[in-house]
Formats: C-alpha cells, sequence, structure tokens
C-alpha cells in the first residue's frame, strides 16, 4: 500500500470538483474501463462533469459497458476527444500510474489543476497530488466500489455492472490468486443492488472467436507432450494461421490450454514471426522456474509466466526449447 | 423451499445422537461429496460416529475432498462398508432425496432410526421425518454450510474447502445463473476461516484429460458454423475415439465449446453410438428453445438443454439435425 492520502479525502476532493476526467491505461481491459465507467457515472449523478479519455475505440468484448442509458448518464462516459472539459479541475489516473501508459493523453492529464493516481498494480509508484495505491486489492474496481461507499452516492445498476464486471475479469472469474475475500463480499454487496449477472457472464465468457476455437484446435491436435507428461508444447505457423484464417492474437489463450492439461507442469507456445523468427511464451503450473528457461534465450518474464524470442526458424528454435525444458524438468 | 422443519431443529437432531450415515447421490459431484465430508468432519468434532457410505470410488477430480487429515477427522469420511456403523441413529440424503438416487444403499439408509433429508434440487420430495430441500440455494454446500453455523461448530480448513469446493462446482465458479449474493459471502467467510484456495483452482480446472483436449480438438477441427454462424455441429465418430485413444466421455465439455462460441445461439454434438445410432445433444445459449427441436427426434429436456437418440447412422443424422435447427432459427 502506497498512499499519500484517504478514500475519505479523495472522495471529498472530487465532490469539490466541477469538472474530472479519468485516464485508463491505454489498451484498457475490463478494470480499467468498469472502474472508470462507475466512477464517471456516478461523478455526473452529482451534476459533476466528467469524462472518461481514451485513446482507441473500446475493445468489442467490454463495449457494453458504455452503452448509453438513461437519465444524466445517458450519454456514453468515454470519449476520444480531448476538448470534452476545455480545463479540467481534476485529472485521474485510473487502473495506471505514469504517462508511460496514457501515451498521447499524458499532455491533457497535466491541464488538470490537481491530478489523483487510483492504482492497485504492484510496481505503480506515484508523483500526483494526491495517490492511492494498494496492490492487495484485486481489482482497481474494487478500490472505486469503497471510493464510491466513502463519496456517499447511491449504486445504480450500471454502476453496479461495471465494479462487477472490472472485480470478474481481474480475478479471472475468482479463480487467481489474488481473489480475497472481500472481493466476494463486494461483489455480495453488487448483487443485491442488483447486477444484470446472466448478460455479463455470457457476454465475457460465451463469446468466443470462432477463429480462435479453429486456430487452438489445429495447433493442439499437434501438440506434443514431453518427459512423461510434464511438459506440453504447441507450434503456431504462419501456414496455420492462412489455413484456420486467424491472426496471430488468436493463440494468445492456447498457453493456458496446455498449463491446464493434467499432469503439466511447463507449457510453452511458439510462435513463428513473419520475420522469419520465433517468438516463445511459457508458463509453468505450480513449481517449475519458467523465467529461468526463458533467460537462456535472452528473455525473461515472471517465475510462471515467460517469454523469449529465439532468432531462428521455428522448427530449429522448437527443438531448442524442448531440450531446454527436458533439461529444467529432469 | 419444501420443509417440515428448520436447519436448527436438525442441528440438534444430529447433535443429540450418537452415529450418523450420509448419503449422497451415485456419481456423486463436487457438492455431494464436499456437502457430505464437511458435515461428517463437523460431527466427528462433536465425538459424534459418522460416515459418509458411498456405492463407488470417488471420481479422481474430488478424491482430494476425502483426504486423510490430522487429528480425529484424519480417517477418511467416505466408506463404500456398509457395516461402517452397524446400527445408525440418523440416516441422511445429501444433495439427493430419494432411493432412486442411492441405488444399492437404500436398505442401509431404512436402518437408520430417524431419517433427514437436505437437498437443493427443484424436483425434489422428501417422505423423511426432518426434510429440508431450499432450491433457492446454489449448492446443497451453501445449507451444510448455514447447519454448521446452526449447530455452533468450529469450522476447520478441511472443512471450509470442503463447502468452498461445492460452491465453486455447482455454480461453475460463480458463473451459473444460480449463483447468488449468499454464494459470495459464504465464500468470503470460508476465505476468512481459511481454504487452500489455489490447490483447489488449480485442482478443480487446470487438470484436463489430454485425451479430452484431443478429441476435442479433433471434432472442432470439423465442426460446422451454419445459418450465418448462429448454430454450430460437432460430430464425434467412433474412429474419431480410436484416433485420439479417447472414451465417448471425453466429449462431455465438446457441446459447451460450441454454445461459448461468438454468434452462436444453437450448438449440437453428435454422438456415434457403437449400435450405430447416434445420440445428439443441444444446447441454446440465451433464447431458442431447443428441447422442442429435440422433441421432434423423440427426445426432451429443458429449454436451454436438451437431447434426443436418433435411430440412424451418424451421417443421415447429422443432416436432419442441420435441417431441424435451420428451420427453428429461420
Amino acid at each position: 500500500m502506497i498512499s499519500n492520502t484517504t478514500l475519505k479525502e479523495i472522495a471529498k476532493t472530487l465532490l469539490d470538483s466541477r469538472s474530472v476526467i479519468l485516464f485508463p491505461h491505454e489498451n484498457p481491459d475490463g478494470d480499467a474501463i468498469g472502474s472508470c465507467v462507475a466512477l464517471c457515472k456516478a461523478l455526473r449523478n452529482q451534476g459533476i462533469e466528467a469524462w472518461v479519455l481514451i485513446d482507441e475505440l473500446l475493445p468489442e468484448l467490454i463495449e457494453f459497458l458504455d452503452e448509453p442509458g438513461e437519465g444524466v448518464c445517458g450519454e456514453p462516459c468515454c470519449t476520444m476527444d480531448h476538448q470534452c472539459v476545455r480545463q479540467p479541475d481534476i485529472c485521474v489516473f485510473i487502473d495506471c500510474s505514469g504517462d508511460d501508459r496514457i501515451l498521447k493523453r499524458a499532455e491533457k492529464f497535466h491541464t488538470g489543476r490537481k491530478s489523483i493516481c487510483i492504482d492497485h498494480h504492484l510496481t505503480a509508484e506515484s508523483a500526483e497530488d494526491l495517490y492511492y495505491i494498494d496492490s492487495e486489492e484485486a481489482a482497481t474496481a474494487q478500490i472505486i466500489y469503497k471510493l464510491l461507499v466513502e463519496m456517499g452516492v447511491e449504486f445504480d445498476r450500471s454502476i453496479a455492472n461495471a465494479i462487477y464486471t472490472g472485480i470478474c475479469m481481474d480475478t479471472g472469474n475468482f479463480k487467481y490468486s489474488n481473489t480475497t475475500a472481500e472481493s466476494h463480499r463486494i461483489v455480495a454487496e453488487l448483487m443485491d443492488i442488483g447486477i444484470d449477472h446472466d448478460a455479463i457472464m455470457l457476454q465475457l465468457y460465451s463469446n468466443v472467436d470462432p477463429r480462435e476455437t479453429r486456430l487452438e484446435s489445429a495447433a493442439l491436435a499437434n501438440m506434443d507432450l514431453l518427459a512423461d507428461g510434464q511438459a506440453a508444447i504447441a507450434c503456431v505457423t504462419q501456414e496455420l494461421l492462412q489455413e484456420c484464417d486467424a491472426k496471430m492474437e488468436h493463440a494468445d489463450h492456447l498457453i493456458v490450454v496446455l498449463r491446464d492439461l493434467k499432469g503439466v507442469e511447463i507449457a510453452a507456445v511458439l510462435k513463428e514471426q513473419l520475420s522469419g523468427a520465433t517468438k516463445v511464451s511459457f508458463r509453468a503450473k505450480s513449481y517449475a522456474d519458467v523465467a529461468e528457461i526463458a533467460r537462456l534465450f535472452g528473455g525473461g518474464g515472471h517465475i510462471r509466466a515467460s517469454g523469449c524470442t529465439i532468432d531462428d526458424d521455428i522448427e530449429t528454435a522448437r527443438v531448442q526449447v524442448i531440450t531446454a525444458i527436458e533439461e529444467a524438468l529432469s
């Protein structure tokens, strides 16, 4: 926990302002946008001019969070218009903590008379006027929930939906190890208020791109199980992408499928780049150190999730990776 | 809610007894066994002789729920020995409500001096001395949680783990529409007590049989998208099973993968039987009535989940199913 203030103080500061712009990180996810939309709507409900400034269109998956509603919040919260507020009273980092995460919007951020940072990332730092960074929180949306309680505002269904979505996405629907008793308690409160539980679950989890499924299936059909099934490796070639009419991003989830196989401790996915080089992702299930394996190839990362780029064709890279994994497991 | 008593009364009755046998339904799942093990351990902790009588070995997935521990609960709770207690004071249906769900154990059930039924199934009925059936509860484990609170017993980690597992499995890890605010509140309490969250999540969800993955991938590689992607169909032939070294049960999850595709409203999986007939499962995502489709072929089921058997080879059945689905979606 790194903070120079309290949520009570941040609540008071926001409520005393006339205009606020919220800044989620680039490439925003459900937690960033859910947190922003919830706070933006709560501020608007108090008669404060509020906007969420974004750099790019929202990912389709979470567009629903900013669907136009009724009343004072009816207008969308997210905008790409830097002139949404000419000179904002307050600018707030939400789910991020530095100019490097808001890119082209950084200049606008610094036009605020006051700056605030609300984040939950472990490595976050802040030089803002007020900052509240709590890495014990599973999601920034949990902090926003507490902030709205401090503000004494009413939660409507769209605010509850936004916070709920943020918590679901950042906790892997309560599966990840960051999930806390408080995550569950907040969701219970949100369910009492009323959320569109079933619709949100369908939206988040029953919305898989068929191209992803085709690509995964094709790659899995040729996966290798090594070391008595303790390791699983799959390759995604440019040829396979063409066959499946898919893009490389459709292979993002493949590494998790491999890691979740019974008996598998180390998973690796090799991706053939257009340059001819090979990108490799590694995951470990419970004890192996895959950062160490990635470092063998000049890469790095976390102990259970790492990656590297091998400057070789995918077949050559595959042989090297298999040798390294078998070594690590022996 | 169908009951002739309160959990307080059931708690008192159990605490006043000397011996209890708990009866989960045949082919028991995480909720049935989690509920039984939690109650069994709590009773043993009070010095009451308690056993869970089962018909078959526990499924590997949930074996961990009955792992031997320390102290008075050290011995496993589950047994196949009908003489575990010669003449029990109380026999309890857990997560079921009739002899037809406990099969060969029914005779033993009726040797109890008193009988109790604790269940959450919508269609449950009971003629036991005491019964408490609440279909509003997402899991029987939630009822057991409340019962243990009424009993005033201490929750240890293994009891908390068992109840947590039951709730996770019966709510699809809080995704299914049966999930309530109370599900989340109980889990928050269990997390405060202390549960092995990460180990249980790995056990339940990172334990996929590679044969299932291979079979699913092979079937998905040949799936058909119909009606502009509103329907998805996959076939599992005996030949495919041999190619993947898999059993038909490894195709159980396939229908969910199809339903969860973006844009898909109706999913169907056709399974070639050894007899030459074709079993068909249907799922709908949000509005279609697949019970109606199944009835066209003499089958039935729920509005969003149904099935039938077509007395024809899989290729002929496939054509018929496609026609029926296209009709339903037009």
